[in-house]
């Protein structure tokens, strides 16, 4: 492979002619053989690509930077959010816990690129951008990691978990009412209970899914605040006054999304409890939606010997060995997405609770979970809507079956004859392997009429009038 | 010991004579021997006491409960609220999921005192009123449990935690204040790096707890949602309609806490997002606190081997071998606090994410733990306010020497010679030992005169003019 | 209330007069209300008691105690033990993270108990027994509260956990051997499989305990090691040369248990990996329970609308509104400790790691989640057993039904006529509401003799011969 | 593209011709879009590789596999094995809980393969070999996967994990004994406490790594037993008896590895209590490395304004910003390793207690947590010890300032004048900024001859002789 000599502060490193990061870039991919590689997420190079473009027209109408310089960082940036430049970012998330590495590695490429821009030939004579002094001009890495941090969370939140969400609580809202009067067994402590409607055992759903979506929108006012301007301590050293505003405006005009300059920087580079804020309400959605997702599966189990009370769609064959047979994939997948959220939610707090002083170093790990959470829980609802709750049917008879054979119809009768006899009903029925009315009459409580009168599983689905 | 019997729909059974439960209350405490006796939280008894009266009110109100009847339940509840009757829960957490031994507890408590206070002996002739058919009209555990819960909850957190976190927070906004002139050195990555003051340093503690404490406040309208009038599976099946309402209202009243009926029933019941959302939102303040208190250690080392640059109260001897010795207790409280709470909220979450159809049976574990965190969090915010916080002092010199040694001053030359020149200047010094300004001067960028014009840590604490 | 006025090398401060501890006890009482009262285990007081009386009998032997003082330190040691004083503890957990005050605590109490039992009245002249001088001698809190925290955990191990789970373990192997021919439905992905037989469903139960148990022992070796003698960084400053080891001996004498003394002080004062290493295993229990416990409310599903192959003890009535109702209550108490030990692995984890140069200061969060955790696991597995695995019974017929009318009986055919004709088969049976025999001899497949000679499920319980 | 059509039994779908997946692999593609894509790890694949060739072999030997069908499996898998096939596994581990999916994509890989191999060209006539039939002969997904994950993590233990560790281990041990007479200040509670020499603080490091490498290595045992053989539900259907001990011993002999047919295969099949156990002990070292690797960054803190008693190797330039900077980015990488190993315990946690009846169906999440972390935590071992630990020299003037100045010298005094009056004289010389010595002399307590005599820093590093 050919080599050229890049350099920072420490000396020289050779780096592949071909690419265009730089020394610092090289050390970390020297330094930091942890993992996978290249596992930095691109949300996070493209979260610096607005924000370094930001920065310039910031720097620039603040008379810091030239015209010229904003105008080939910003041409650099976008190449890289067009996806250009994907393979010019190796490093892993297992670098400084500042994120430094990634910083550089994005000021390097940027100048570097912004030298063939120019018509230049990496490697060879002056650069018209340095690094830190131009492309990183009036911040720090611990300012402009987590802003990136910020963006990359922010639009994926917006771009697809929410609307993944979204589109899976219209769906069960929509099956909520669609079988609004299929009249089923209930279920507590998983034995048999009272009716309700299987329109009403989704609205359950929907409704947790509107809660969950809820909390995490309320999140994003605090997550929409950029760290950028602080700087390296949160102080603004070295960055003209005004800057952060004016650079979180650009932000937002170029992401098209409502970024603000962070009313307190200290907190903004010292803790990341924006992220450990809506990542808490991911997890939330989470703990819903595998409640969700295990009741599908169970609702549908069999096809003779469990539940059946649901069809889902067969997308695939369900075994390798058992011939013919169906599976809940869809909700199976689900349910792993959720159990990782769960540990991802660990990790992120573990890592948000020992930042130390003017920096939480845990920025990489804090960042690659959250999105990882993000985009599991946005794709996995579009999946399971797509491919599973879209095209739930209720099984009639099967569910009709059920309701009329159950002892716990028994409870309508409460209110006429009292718990305690009602009970003895319901007893002498399941031990005698008869029905509640042949009991209820045996024993003289109910009159053949007023049982019928009385218990109707429909009837049972609402309020006393 | 004196028994007397008492019986349920599964037949007799022997109860202590000086004890107001009856059958259900005593199959539990033998059939739970689990942990610690009595472990179910007062708190939800209290909940319950809140409930109960409501549910009488509204049951009379509506027409299905007399007023003599709804007097005594309101006066043992009462009795109850003022704490006269701790002994007579003597239930544990680990019963049955859905908290029916306690509902069924308190039930028959009410029962057994009412028959007390209308001047008869417990356990002889039929009772003034039925514990099932009176007390728990129109009611089943599956939706009182989930509203005991919610009153509990609600309560421990405007009482005890939004109190103590608000406290903790103004003294922290204050100290922020007082000390907003001590220019410091700042330090990232446990490193030196540029100045900040004091106050500023404050300011992010502060930041971090006001994002907390609203974070808490946003989520309480989700758990002010009662579950009560669901009844056995959300339909409200055997309540009268707009009990639901009513009952809400009334226990609006008397906790005089904005409650009001939930939405969705069958969310209610089935799942406890609630809490698990609001306790995210506690866990995200033991993910600040723990930052907080881990600095304020950190800065209180020493007294001679660390950093030293505050001194908090010595409220106690260290050490029983080390005489003389002071530690920073109150932030060891707080941090393990915050383990606790990180713990917890995994309990939470897996607890709440495993609800099955019509029900949730989690909720014993769920409200214990979360009244645990409630608890301790706020409990914690004021000792480590009063007994840590209130009584920090900067020590002056320490942090004077410090700042003016510091090597990290050089970054105020990046925007004078460029960010490479800084650095040489400062591994220079380093390496030698010396002063920046000693190896600024040496190397030829800068002069005398200009360094200490340039290099002054207070100017360094804000942006560019 | 009367005081008498006690001191430290801080000052006086007031006590109880009734009350045996001293100064430092009443500053903790002062400086820590958090959480409830007196929440300090006793198990780890009776730990000390072991301790205390150990390091007397070591350092009598050692020729640094009398042999009066090591008397009179015994004595009070017994007292503890039989738990004559359990009101003179009244800390709690969330105190210093050394637990220096519990172990001050227990050197005052032991002082005053003496002096008493010397016959004098607490309060009054000199006292025969230094609380640090003498009962702490050649001790430090750094290595007394690891100490008391190692024989508190390994006794609950040894004494509750390890003998429940062993109980329920040889109560499922039994069933396994009691059903291992009733054949039955096999379950995957929650929908019908082929067959197994109850006792081979249950092997894996007692299987998944074995190993649970297996690896609980395991990790005692290390919670076995003592940090005792230590002292106050794990040099063994100021105790005697051997000191640990006789200390470490006599604890084990004492407890009866093989306690000896930590290979390395250093590791045993800093880090608590002993502890999260043996709740690791706890943890692995709580996995393994909580599927075990799951599939046992599951399969007793129903009574009607469920899966009901097996019944389980109706042991109180299960609904305080639906009458009749039995639930599968002692499950759902051990899946909330599953839930439990799940957050209390988080928080001792998060708790170990935290440990700064000499010292862990969460010592006291952590042997209370310990403990909380082994106490549960061994109570909640003595319950399950009792009052539910005990009485599980086979429903033959339910069984034998399902077991007959299932499709998956299909994969038998596989070896015979491939998996894809196989899975027509079964389709087609599906689909059609038949058997697979009569869609067997329908397609042509295979001859109605064949199906009966190569579709029994007893053969499909087991290995081609 | 150019596609070809390949079927299953639920009919045709299209696969791009260049590839060598078939049907059932094309659907899942399709079905989930969760996540990044090919995100199921290859290890896993590769365990596949071993396990079909073996499985090959097994059934040869027991004559239910040609020769030559054996032959062609066995060539394809060496193929896999040497990673030529890597771009034919493009599933994702978001799909069903049994890994059915990837199961089928190696076996038609295989079958596809072995087709090209026989000089034929994928998609025309006749396959040489079935995927289900011949390919998965005697097996499962149920049974295969589990195994592939077993496979997979064993190998990743023996060959990243324990190594990484071992290497880490010695080096601190090693610097342990170098520094065994580098007397310096001891910390307990972040505050000056006796002295202990550099070694002894190492040793503790060193003890830690011991104990976490023999917990992994113990749970080895566990993690050895393999589920092949198990096929469908755990019976073994379908395969020939003794099937299940050679396809573990022609595993054993393929990997090298000590691997055995599991003892009880519905333990294997419904639960992977082994893989928690594993993960449990991965945690303890995480717990572990945390501890470690926030001292090394705390003593090395400075270079003027911390502690500073060590120095650590100067990677790369450590701030964008502020020149000259060095920070412990090698200790950052492995502490956001730590809280990515704490997260995952939780998945792996919540993951595996979730099974039902015969499978647990959340094999892929568990197996690629599980290998991230062993991957992980391998890597950050060699490079925290590569990159850091090996470098680390101790900065033995500022070492020998601190030790001489601690007022905790004190301690010494203990056992010669009491606790008491030590602790006056610590006391006293904090207040006045003075020696102790001084203060000790000016009290009357000690002559200066006596104190220099008692108090020797070196002489505090070990119990009393």
């Amino acid at each position: 492979m050919k080599y050229r000599v890049e350099k920072d502060t420490m000396g020289e490193v050779k780096v592949p002619a071909d690419k265009l990061w730089g020394a610092q870039t090289a050390r970390s991919l020297h330094n930091f053989k942890i993992g996978a590689p290249a596992s930095m997420p691109l949300d996070i190079i493209y979260g610096f690509a607005y924000l370094k473009k930001s920065a310039a027209y910031a720097n620039c109408e603040l008379g810091v930077l030239s015209q010229e310089k904003r105008d080939l960082i910003a041409q650099v940036c976008d190449e890289i959010l067009e996806g250009k430049l994907d393979d010019q970012f190796p490093l892993v998330i297992w670098q400084t816990g500042s994120g430094t590495q990634s910083n550089m590695n994005v000021n390097e490429v940027i100048a570097n690129r912004a030298y063939q821009i120019s018509g230049r030939e990496v490697g060879d004579g002056e650069k018209p951008l340095h690094p830190n002094d131009d492309v990183n001009k009036s911040q720090s890495s611990n300012d402009t990691f987590p802003t990136a941090m910020s963006i990359a969370c922010y639009k994926k939140i917006v771009e697809v978990t929410l609307p993944g969400l979204r589109g899976l609580q219209r769906t069960l809202a929509v099956k909520s009412i669609e079988t609004e009067e299929v009249v089923k067994i209930g279920r507590t402590h998983f034995m048999d209970a009272t009716p309700l409607t299987l329109g009403q055992e989704f609205s359950g759903y929907a409704a947790q899914l509107e809660y969950g979506i809820k909390a995490i929108e309320t999140t994003l006012t605090h997550l929409a605040e950029l760290a950028l301007g602080g700087t390296a301590v949160g102080t603004g050293l070295n960055a003209p006054r005004n800057y952060d505003v004016l650079a979180a405006k650009y932000i937002a005009e170029f992401t098209g999304l409502p970024f603000v300059t962070a009313k307190n920087k200290f907190e903004a580079l010292a803790a990341h409890d924006a992220l450990v804020e809506t990542h808490g309400a991911l997890r939330q959605v989470a703990v819903s939606l595998n409640k969700i997702a295990n009741d599908i599966r169970m609702l549908a189990s069999g096809p003779r010997s469990g539940i059946g009370e649901i069809t889902i769609p067969a997308n695939e064959p369900g075994s390798s060995i058992m011939p013919g047979k169906v599976n809940p994939t869809q909700a199976e997948a689900v349910t792993m997405v959720c159990a990782q959220i769960l540990g991802n939610d660990v990790t992120i707090g573990v890592a948000g609770m020992q930042g130390h002083f003017e920096l939480n170093v845990f920025k990489p790990v804090m960042a690659a979970n959250f999105l990882q959470s993000a985009r599991l829980l946005g794709d996995a609802a579009v999946s399971f809507n797509e491919h599973c709750v879209s095209g739930i049917r209720p099984n009639l008879g099967r569910i009709k079956a059920l309701v009329n054979n159950s002892l716990m119809l028994v409870t309508a009768l409460n209110t006429k004859i009292g718990y305690y006899k009602a009970a003895e009903i319901a007893k002498a029925a399941h031990k005698n392997g008869t029905t509640l009315k042949e009991e209820a009459v045996r024993l003289g409580y109910v009159t053949a009429e007023d049982f019928d009168e009385w218990v109707k599983p429909g009837n049972m689905t609402k309020p006393l009038d």
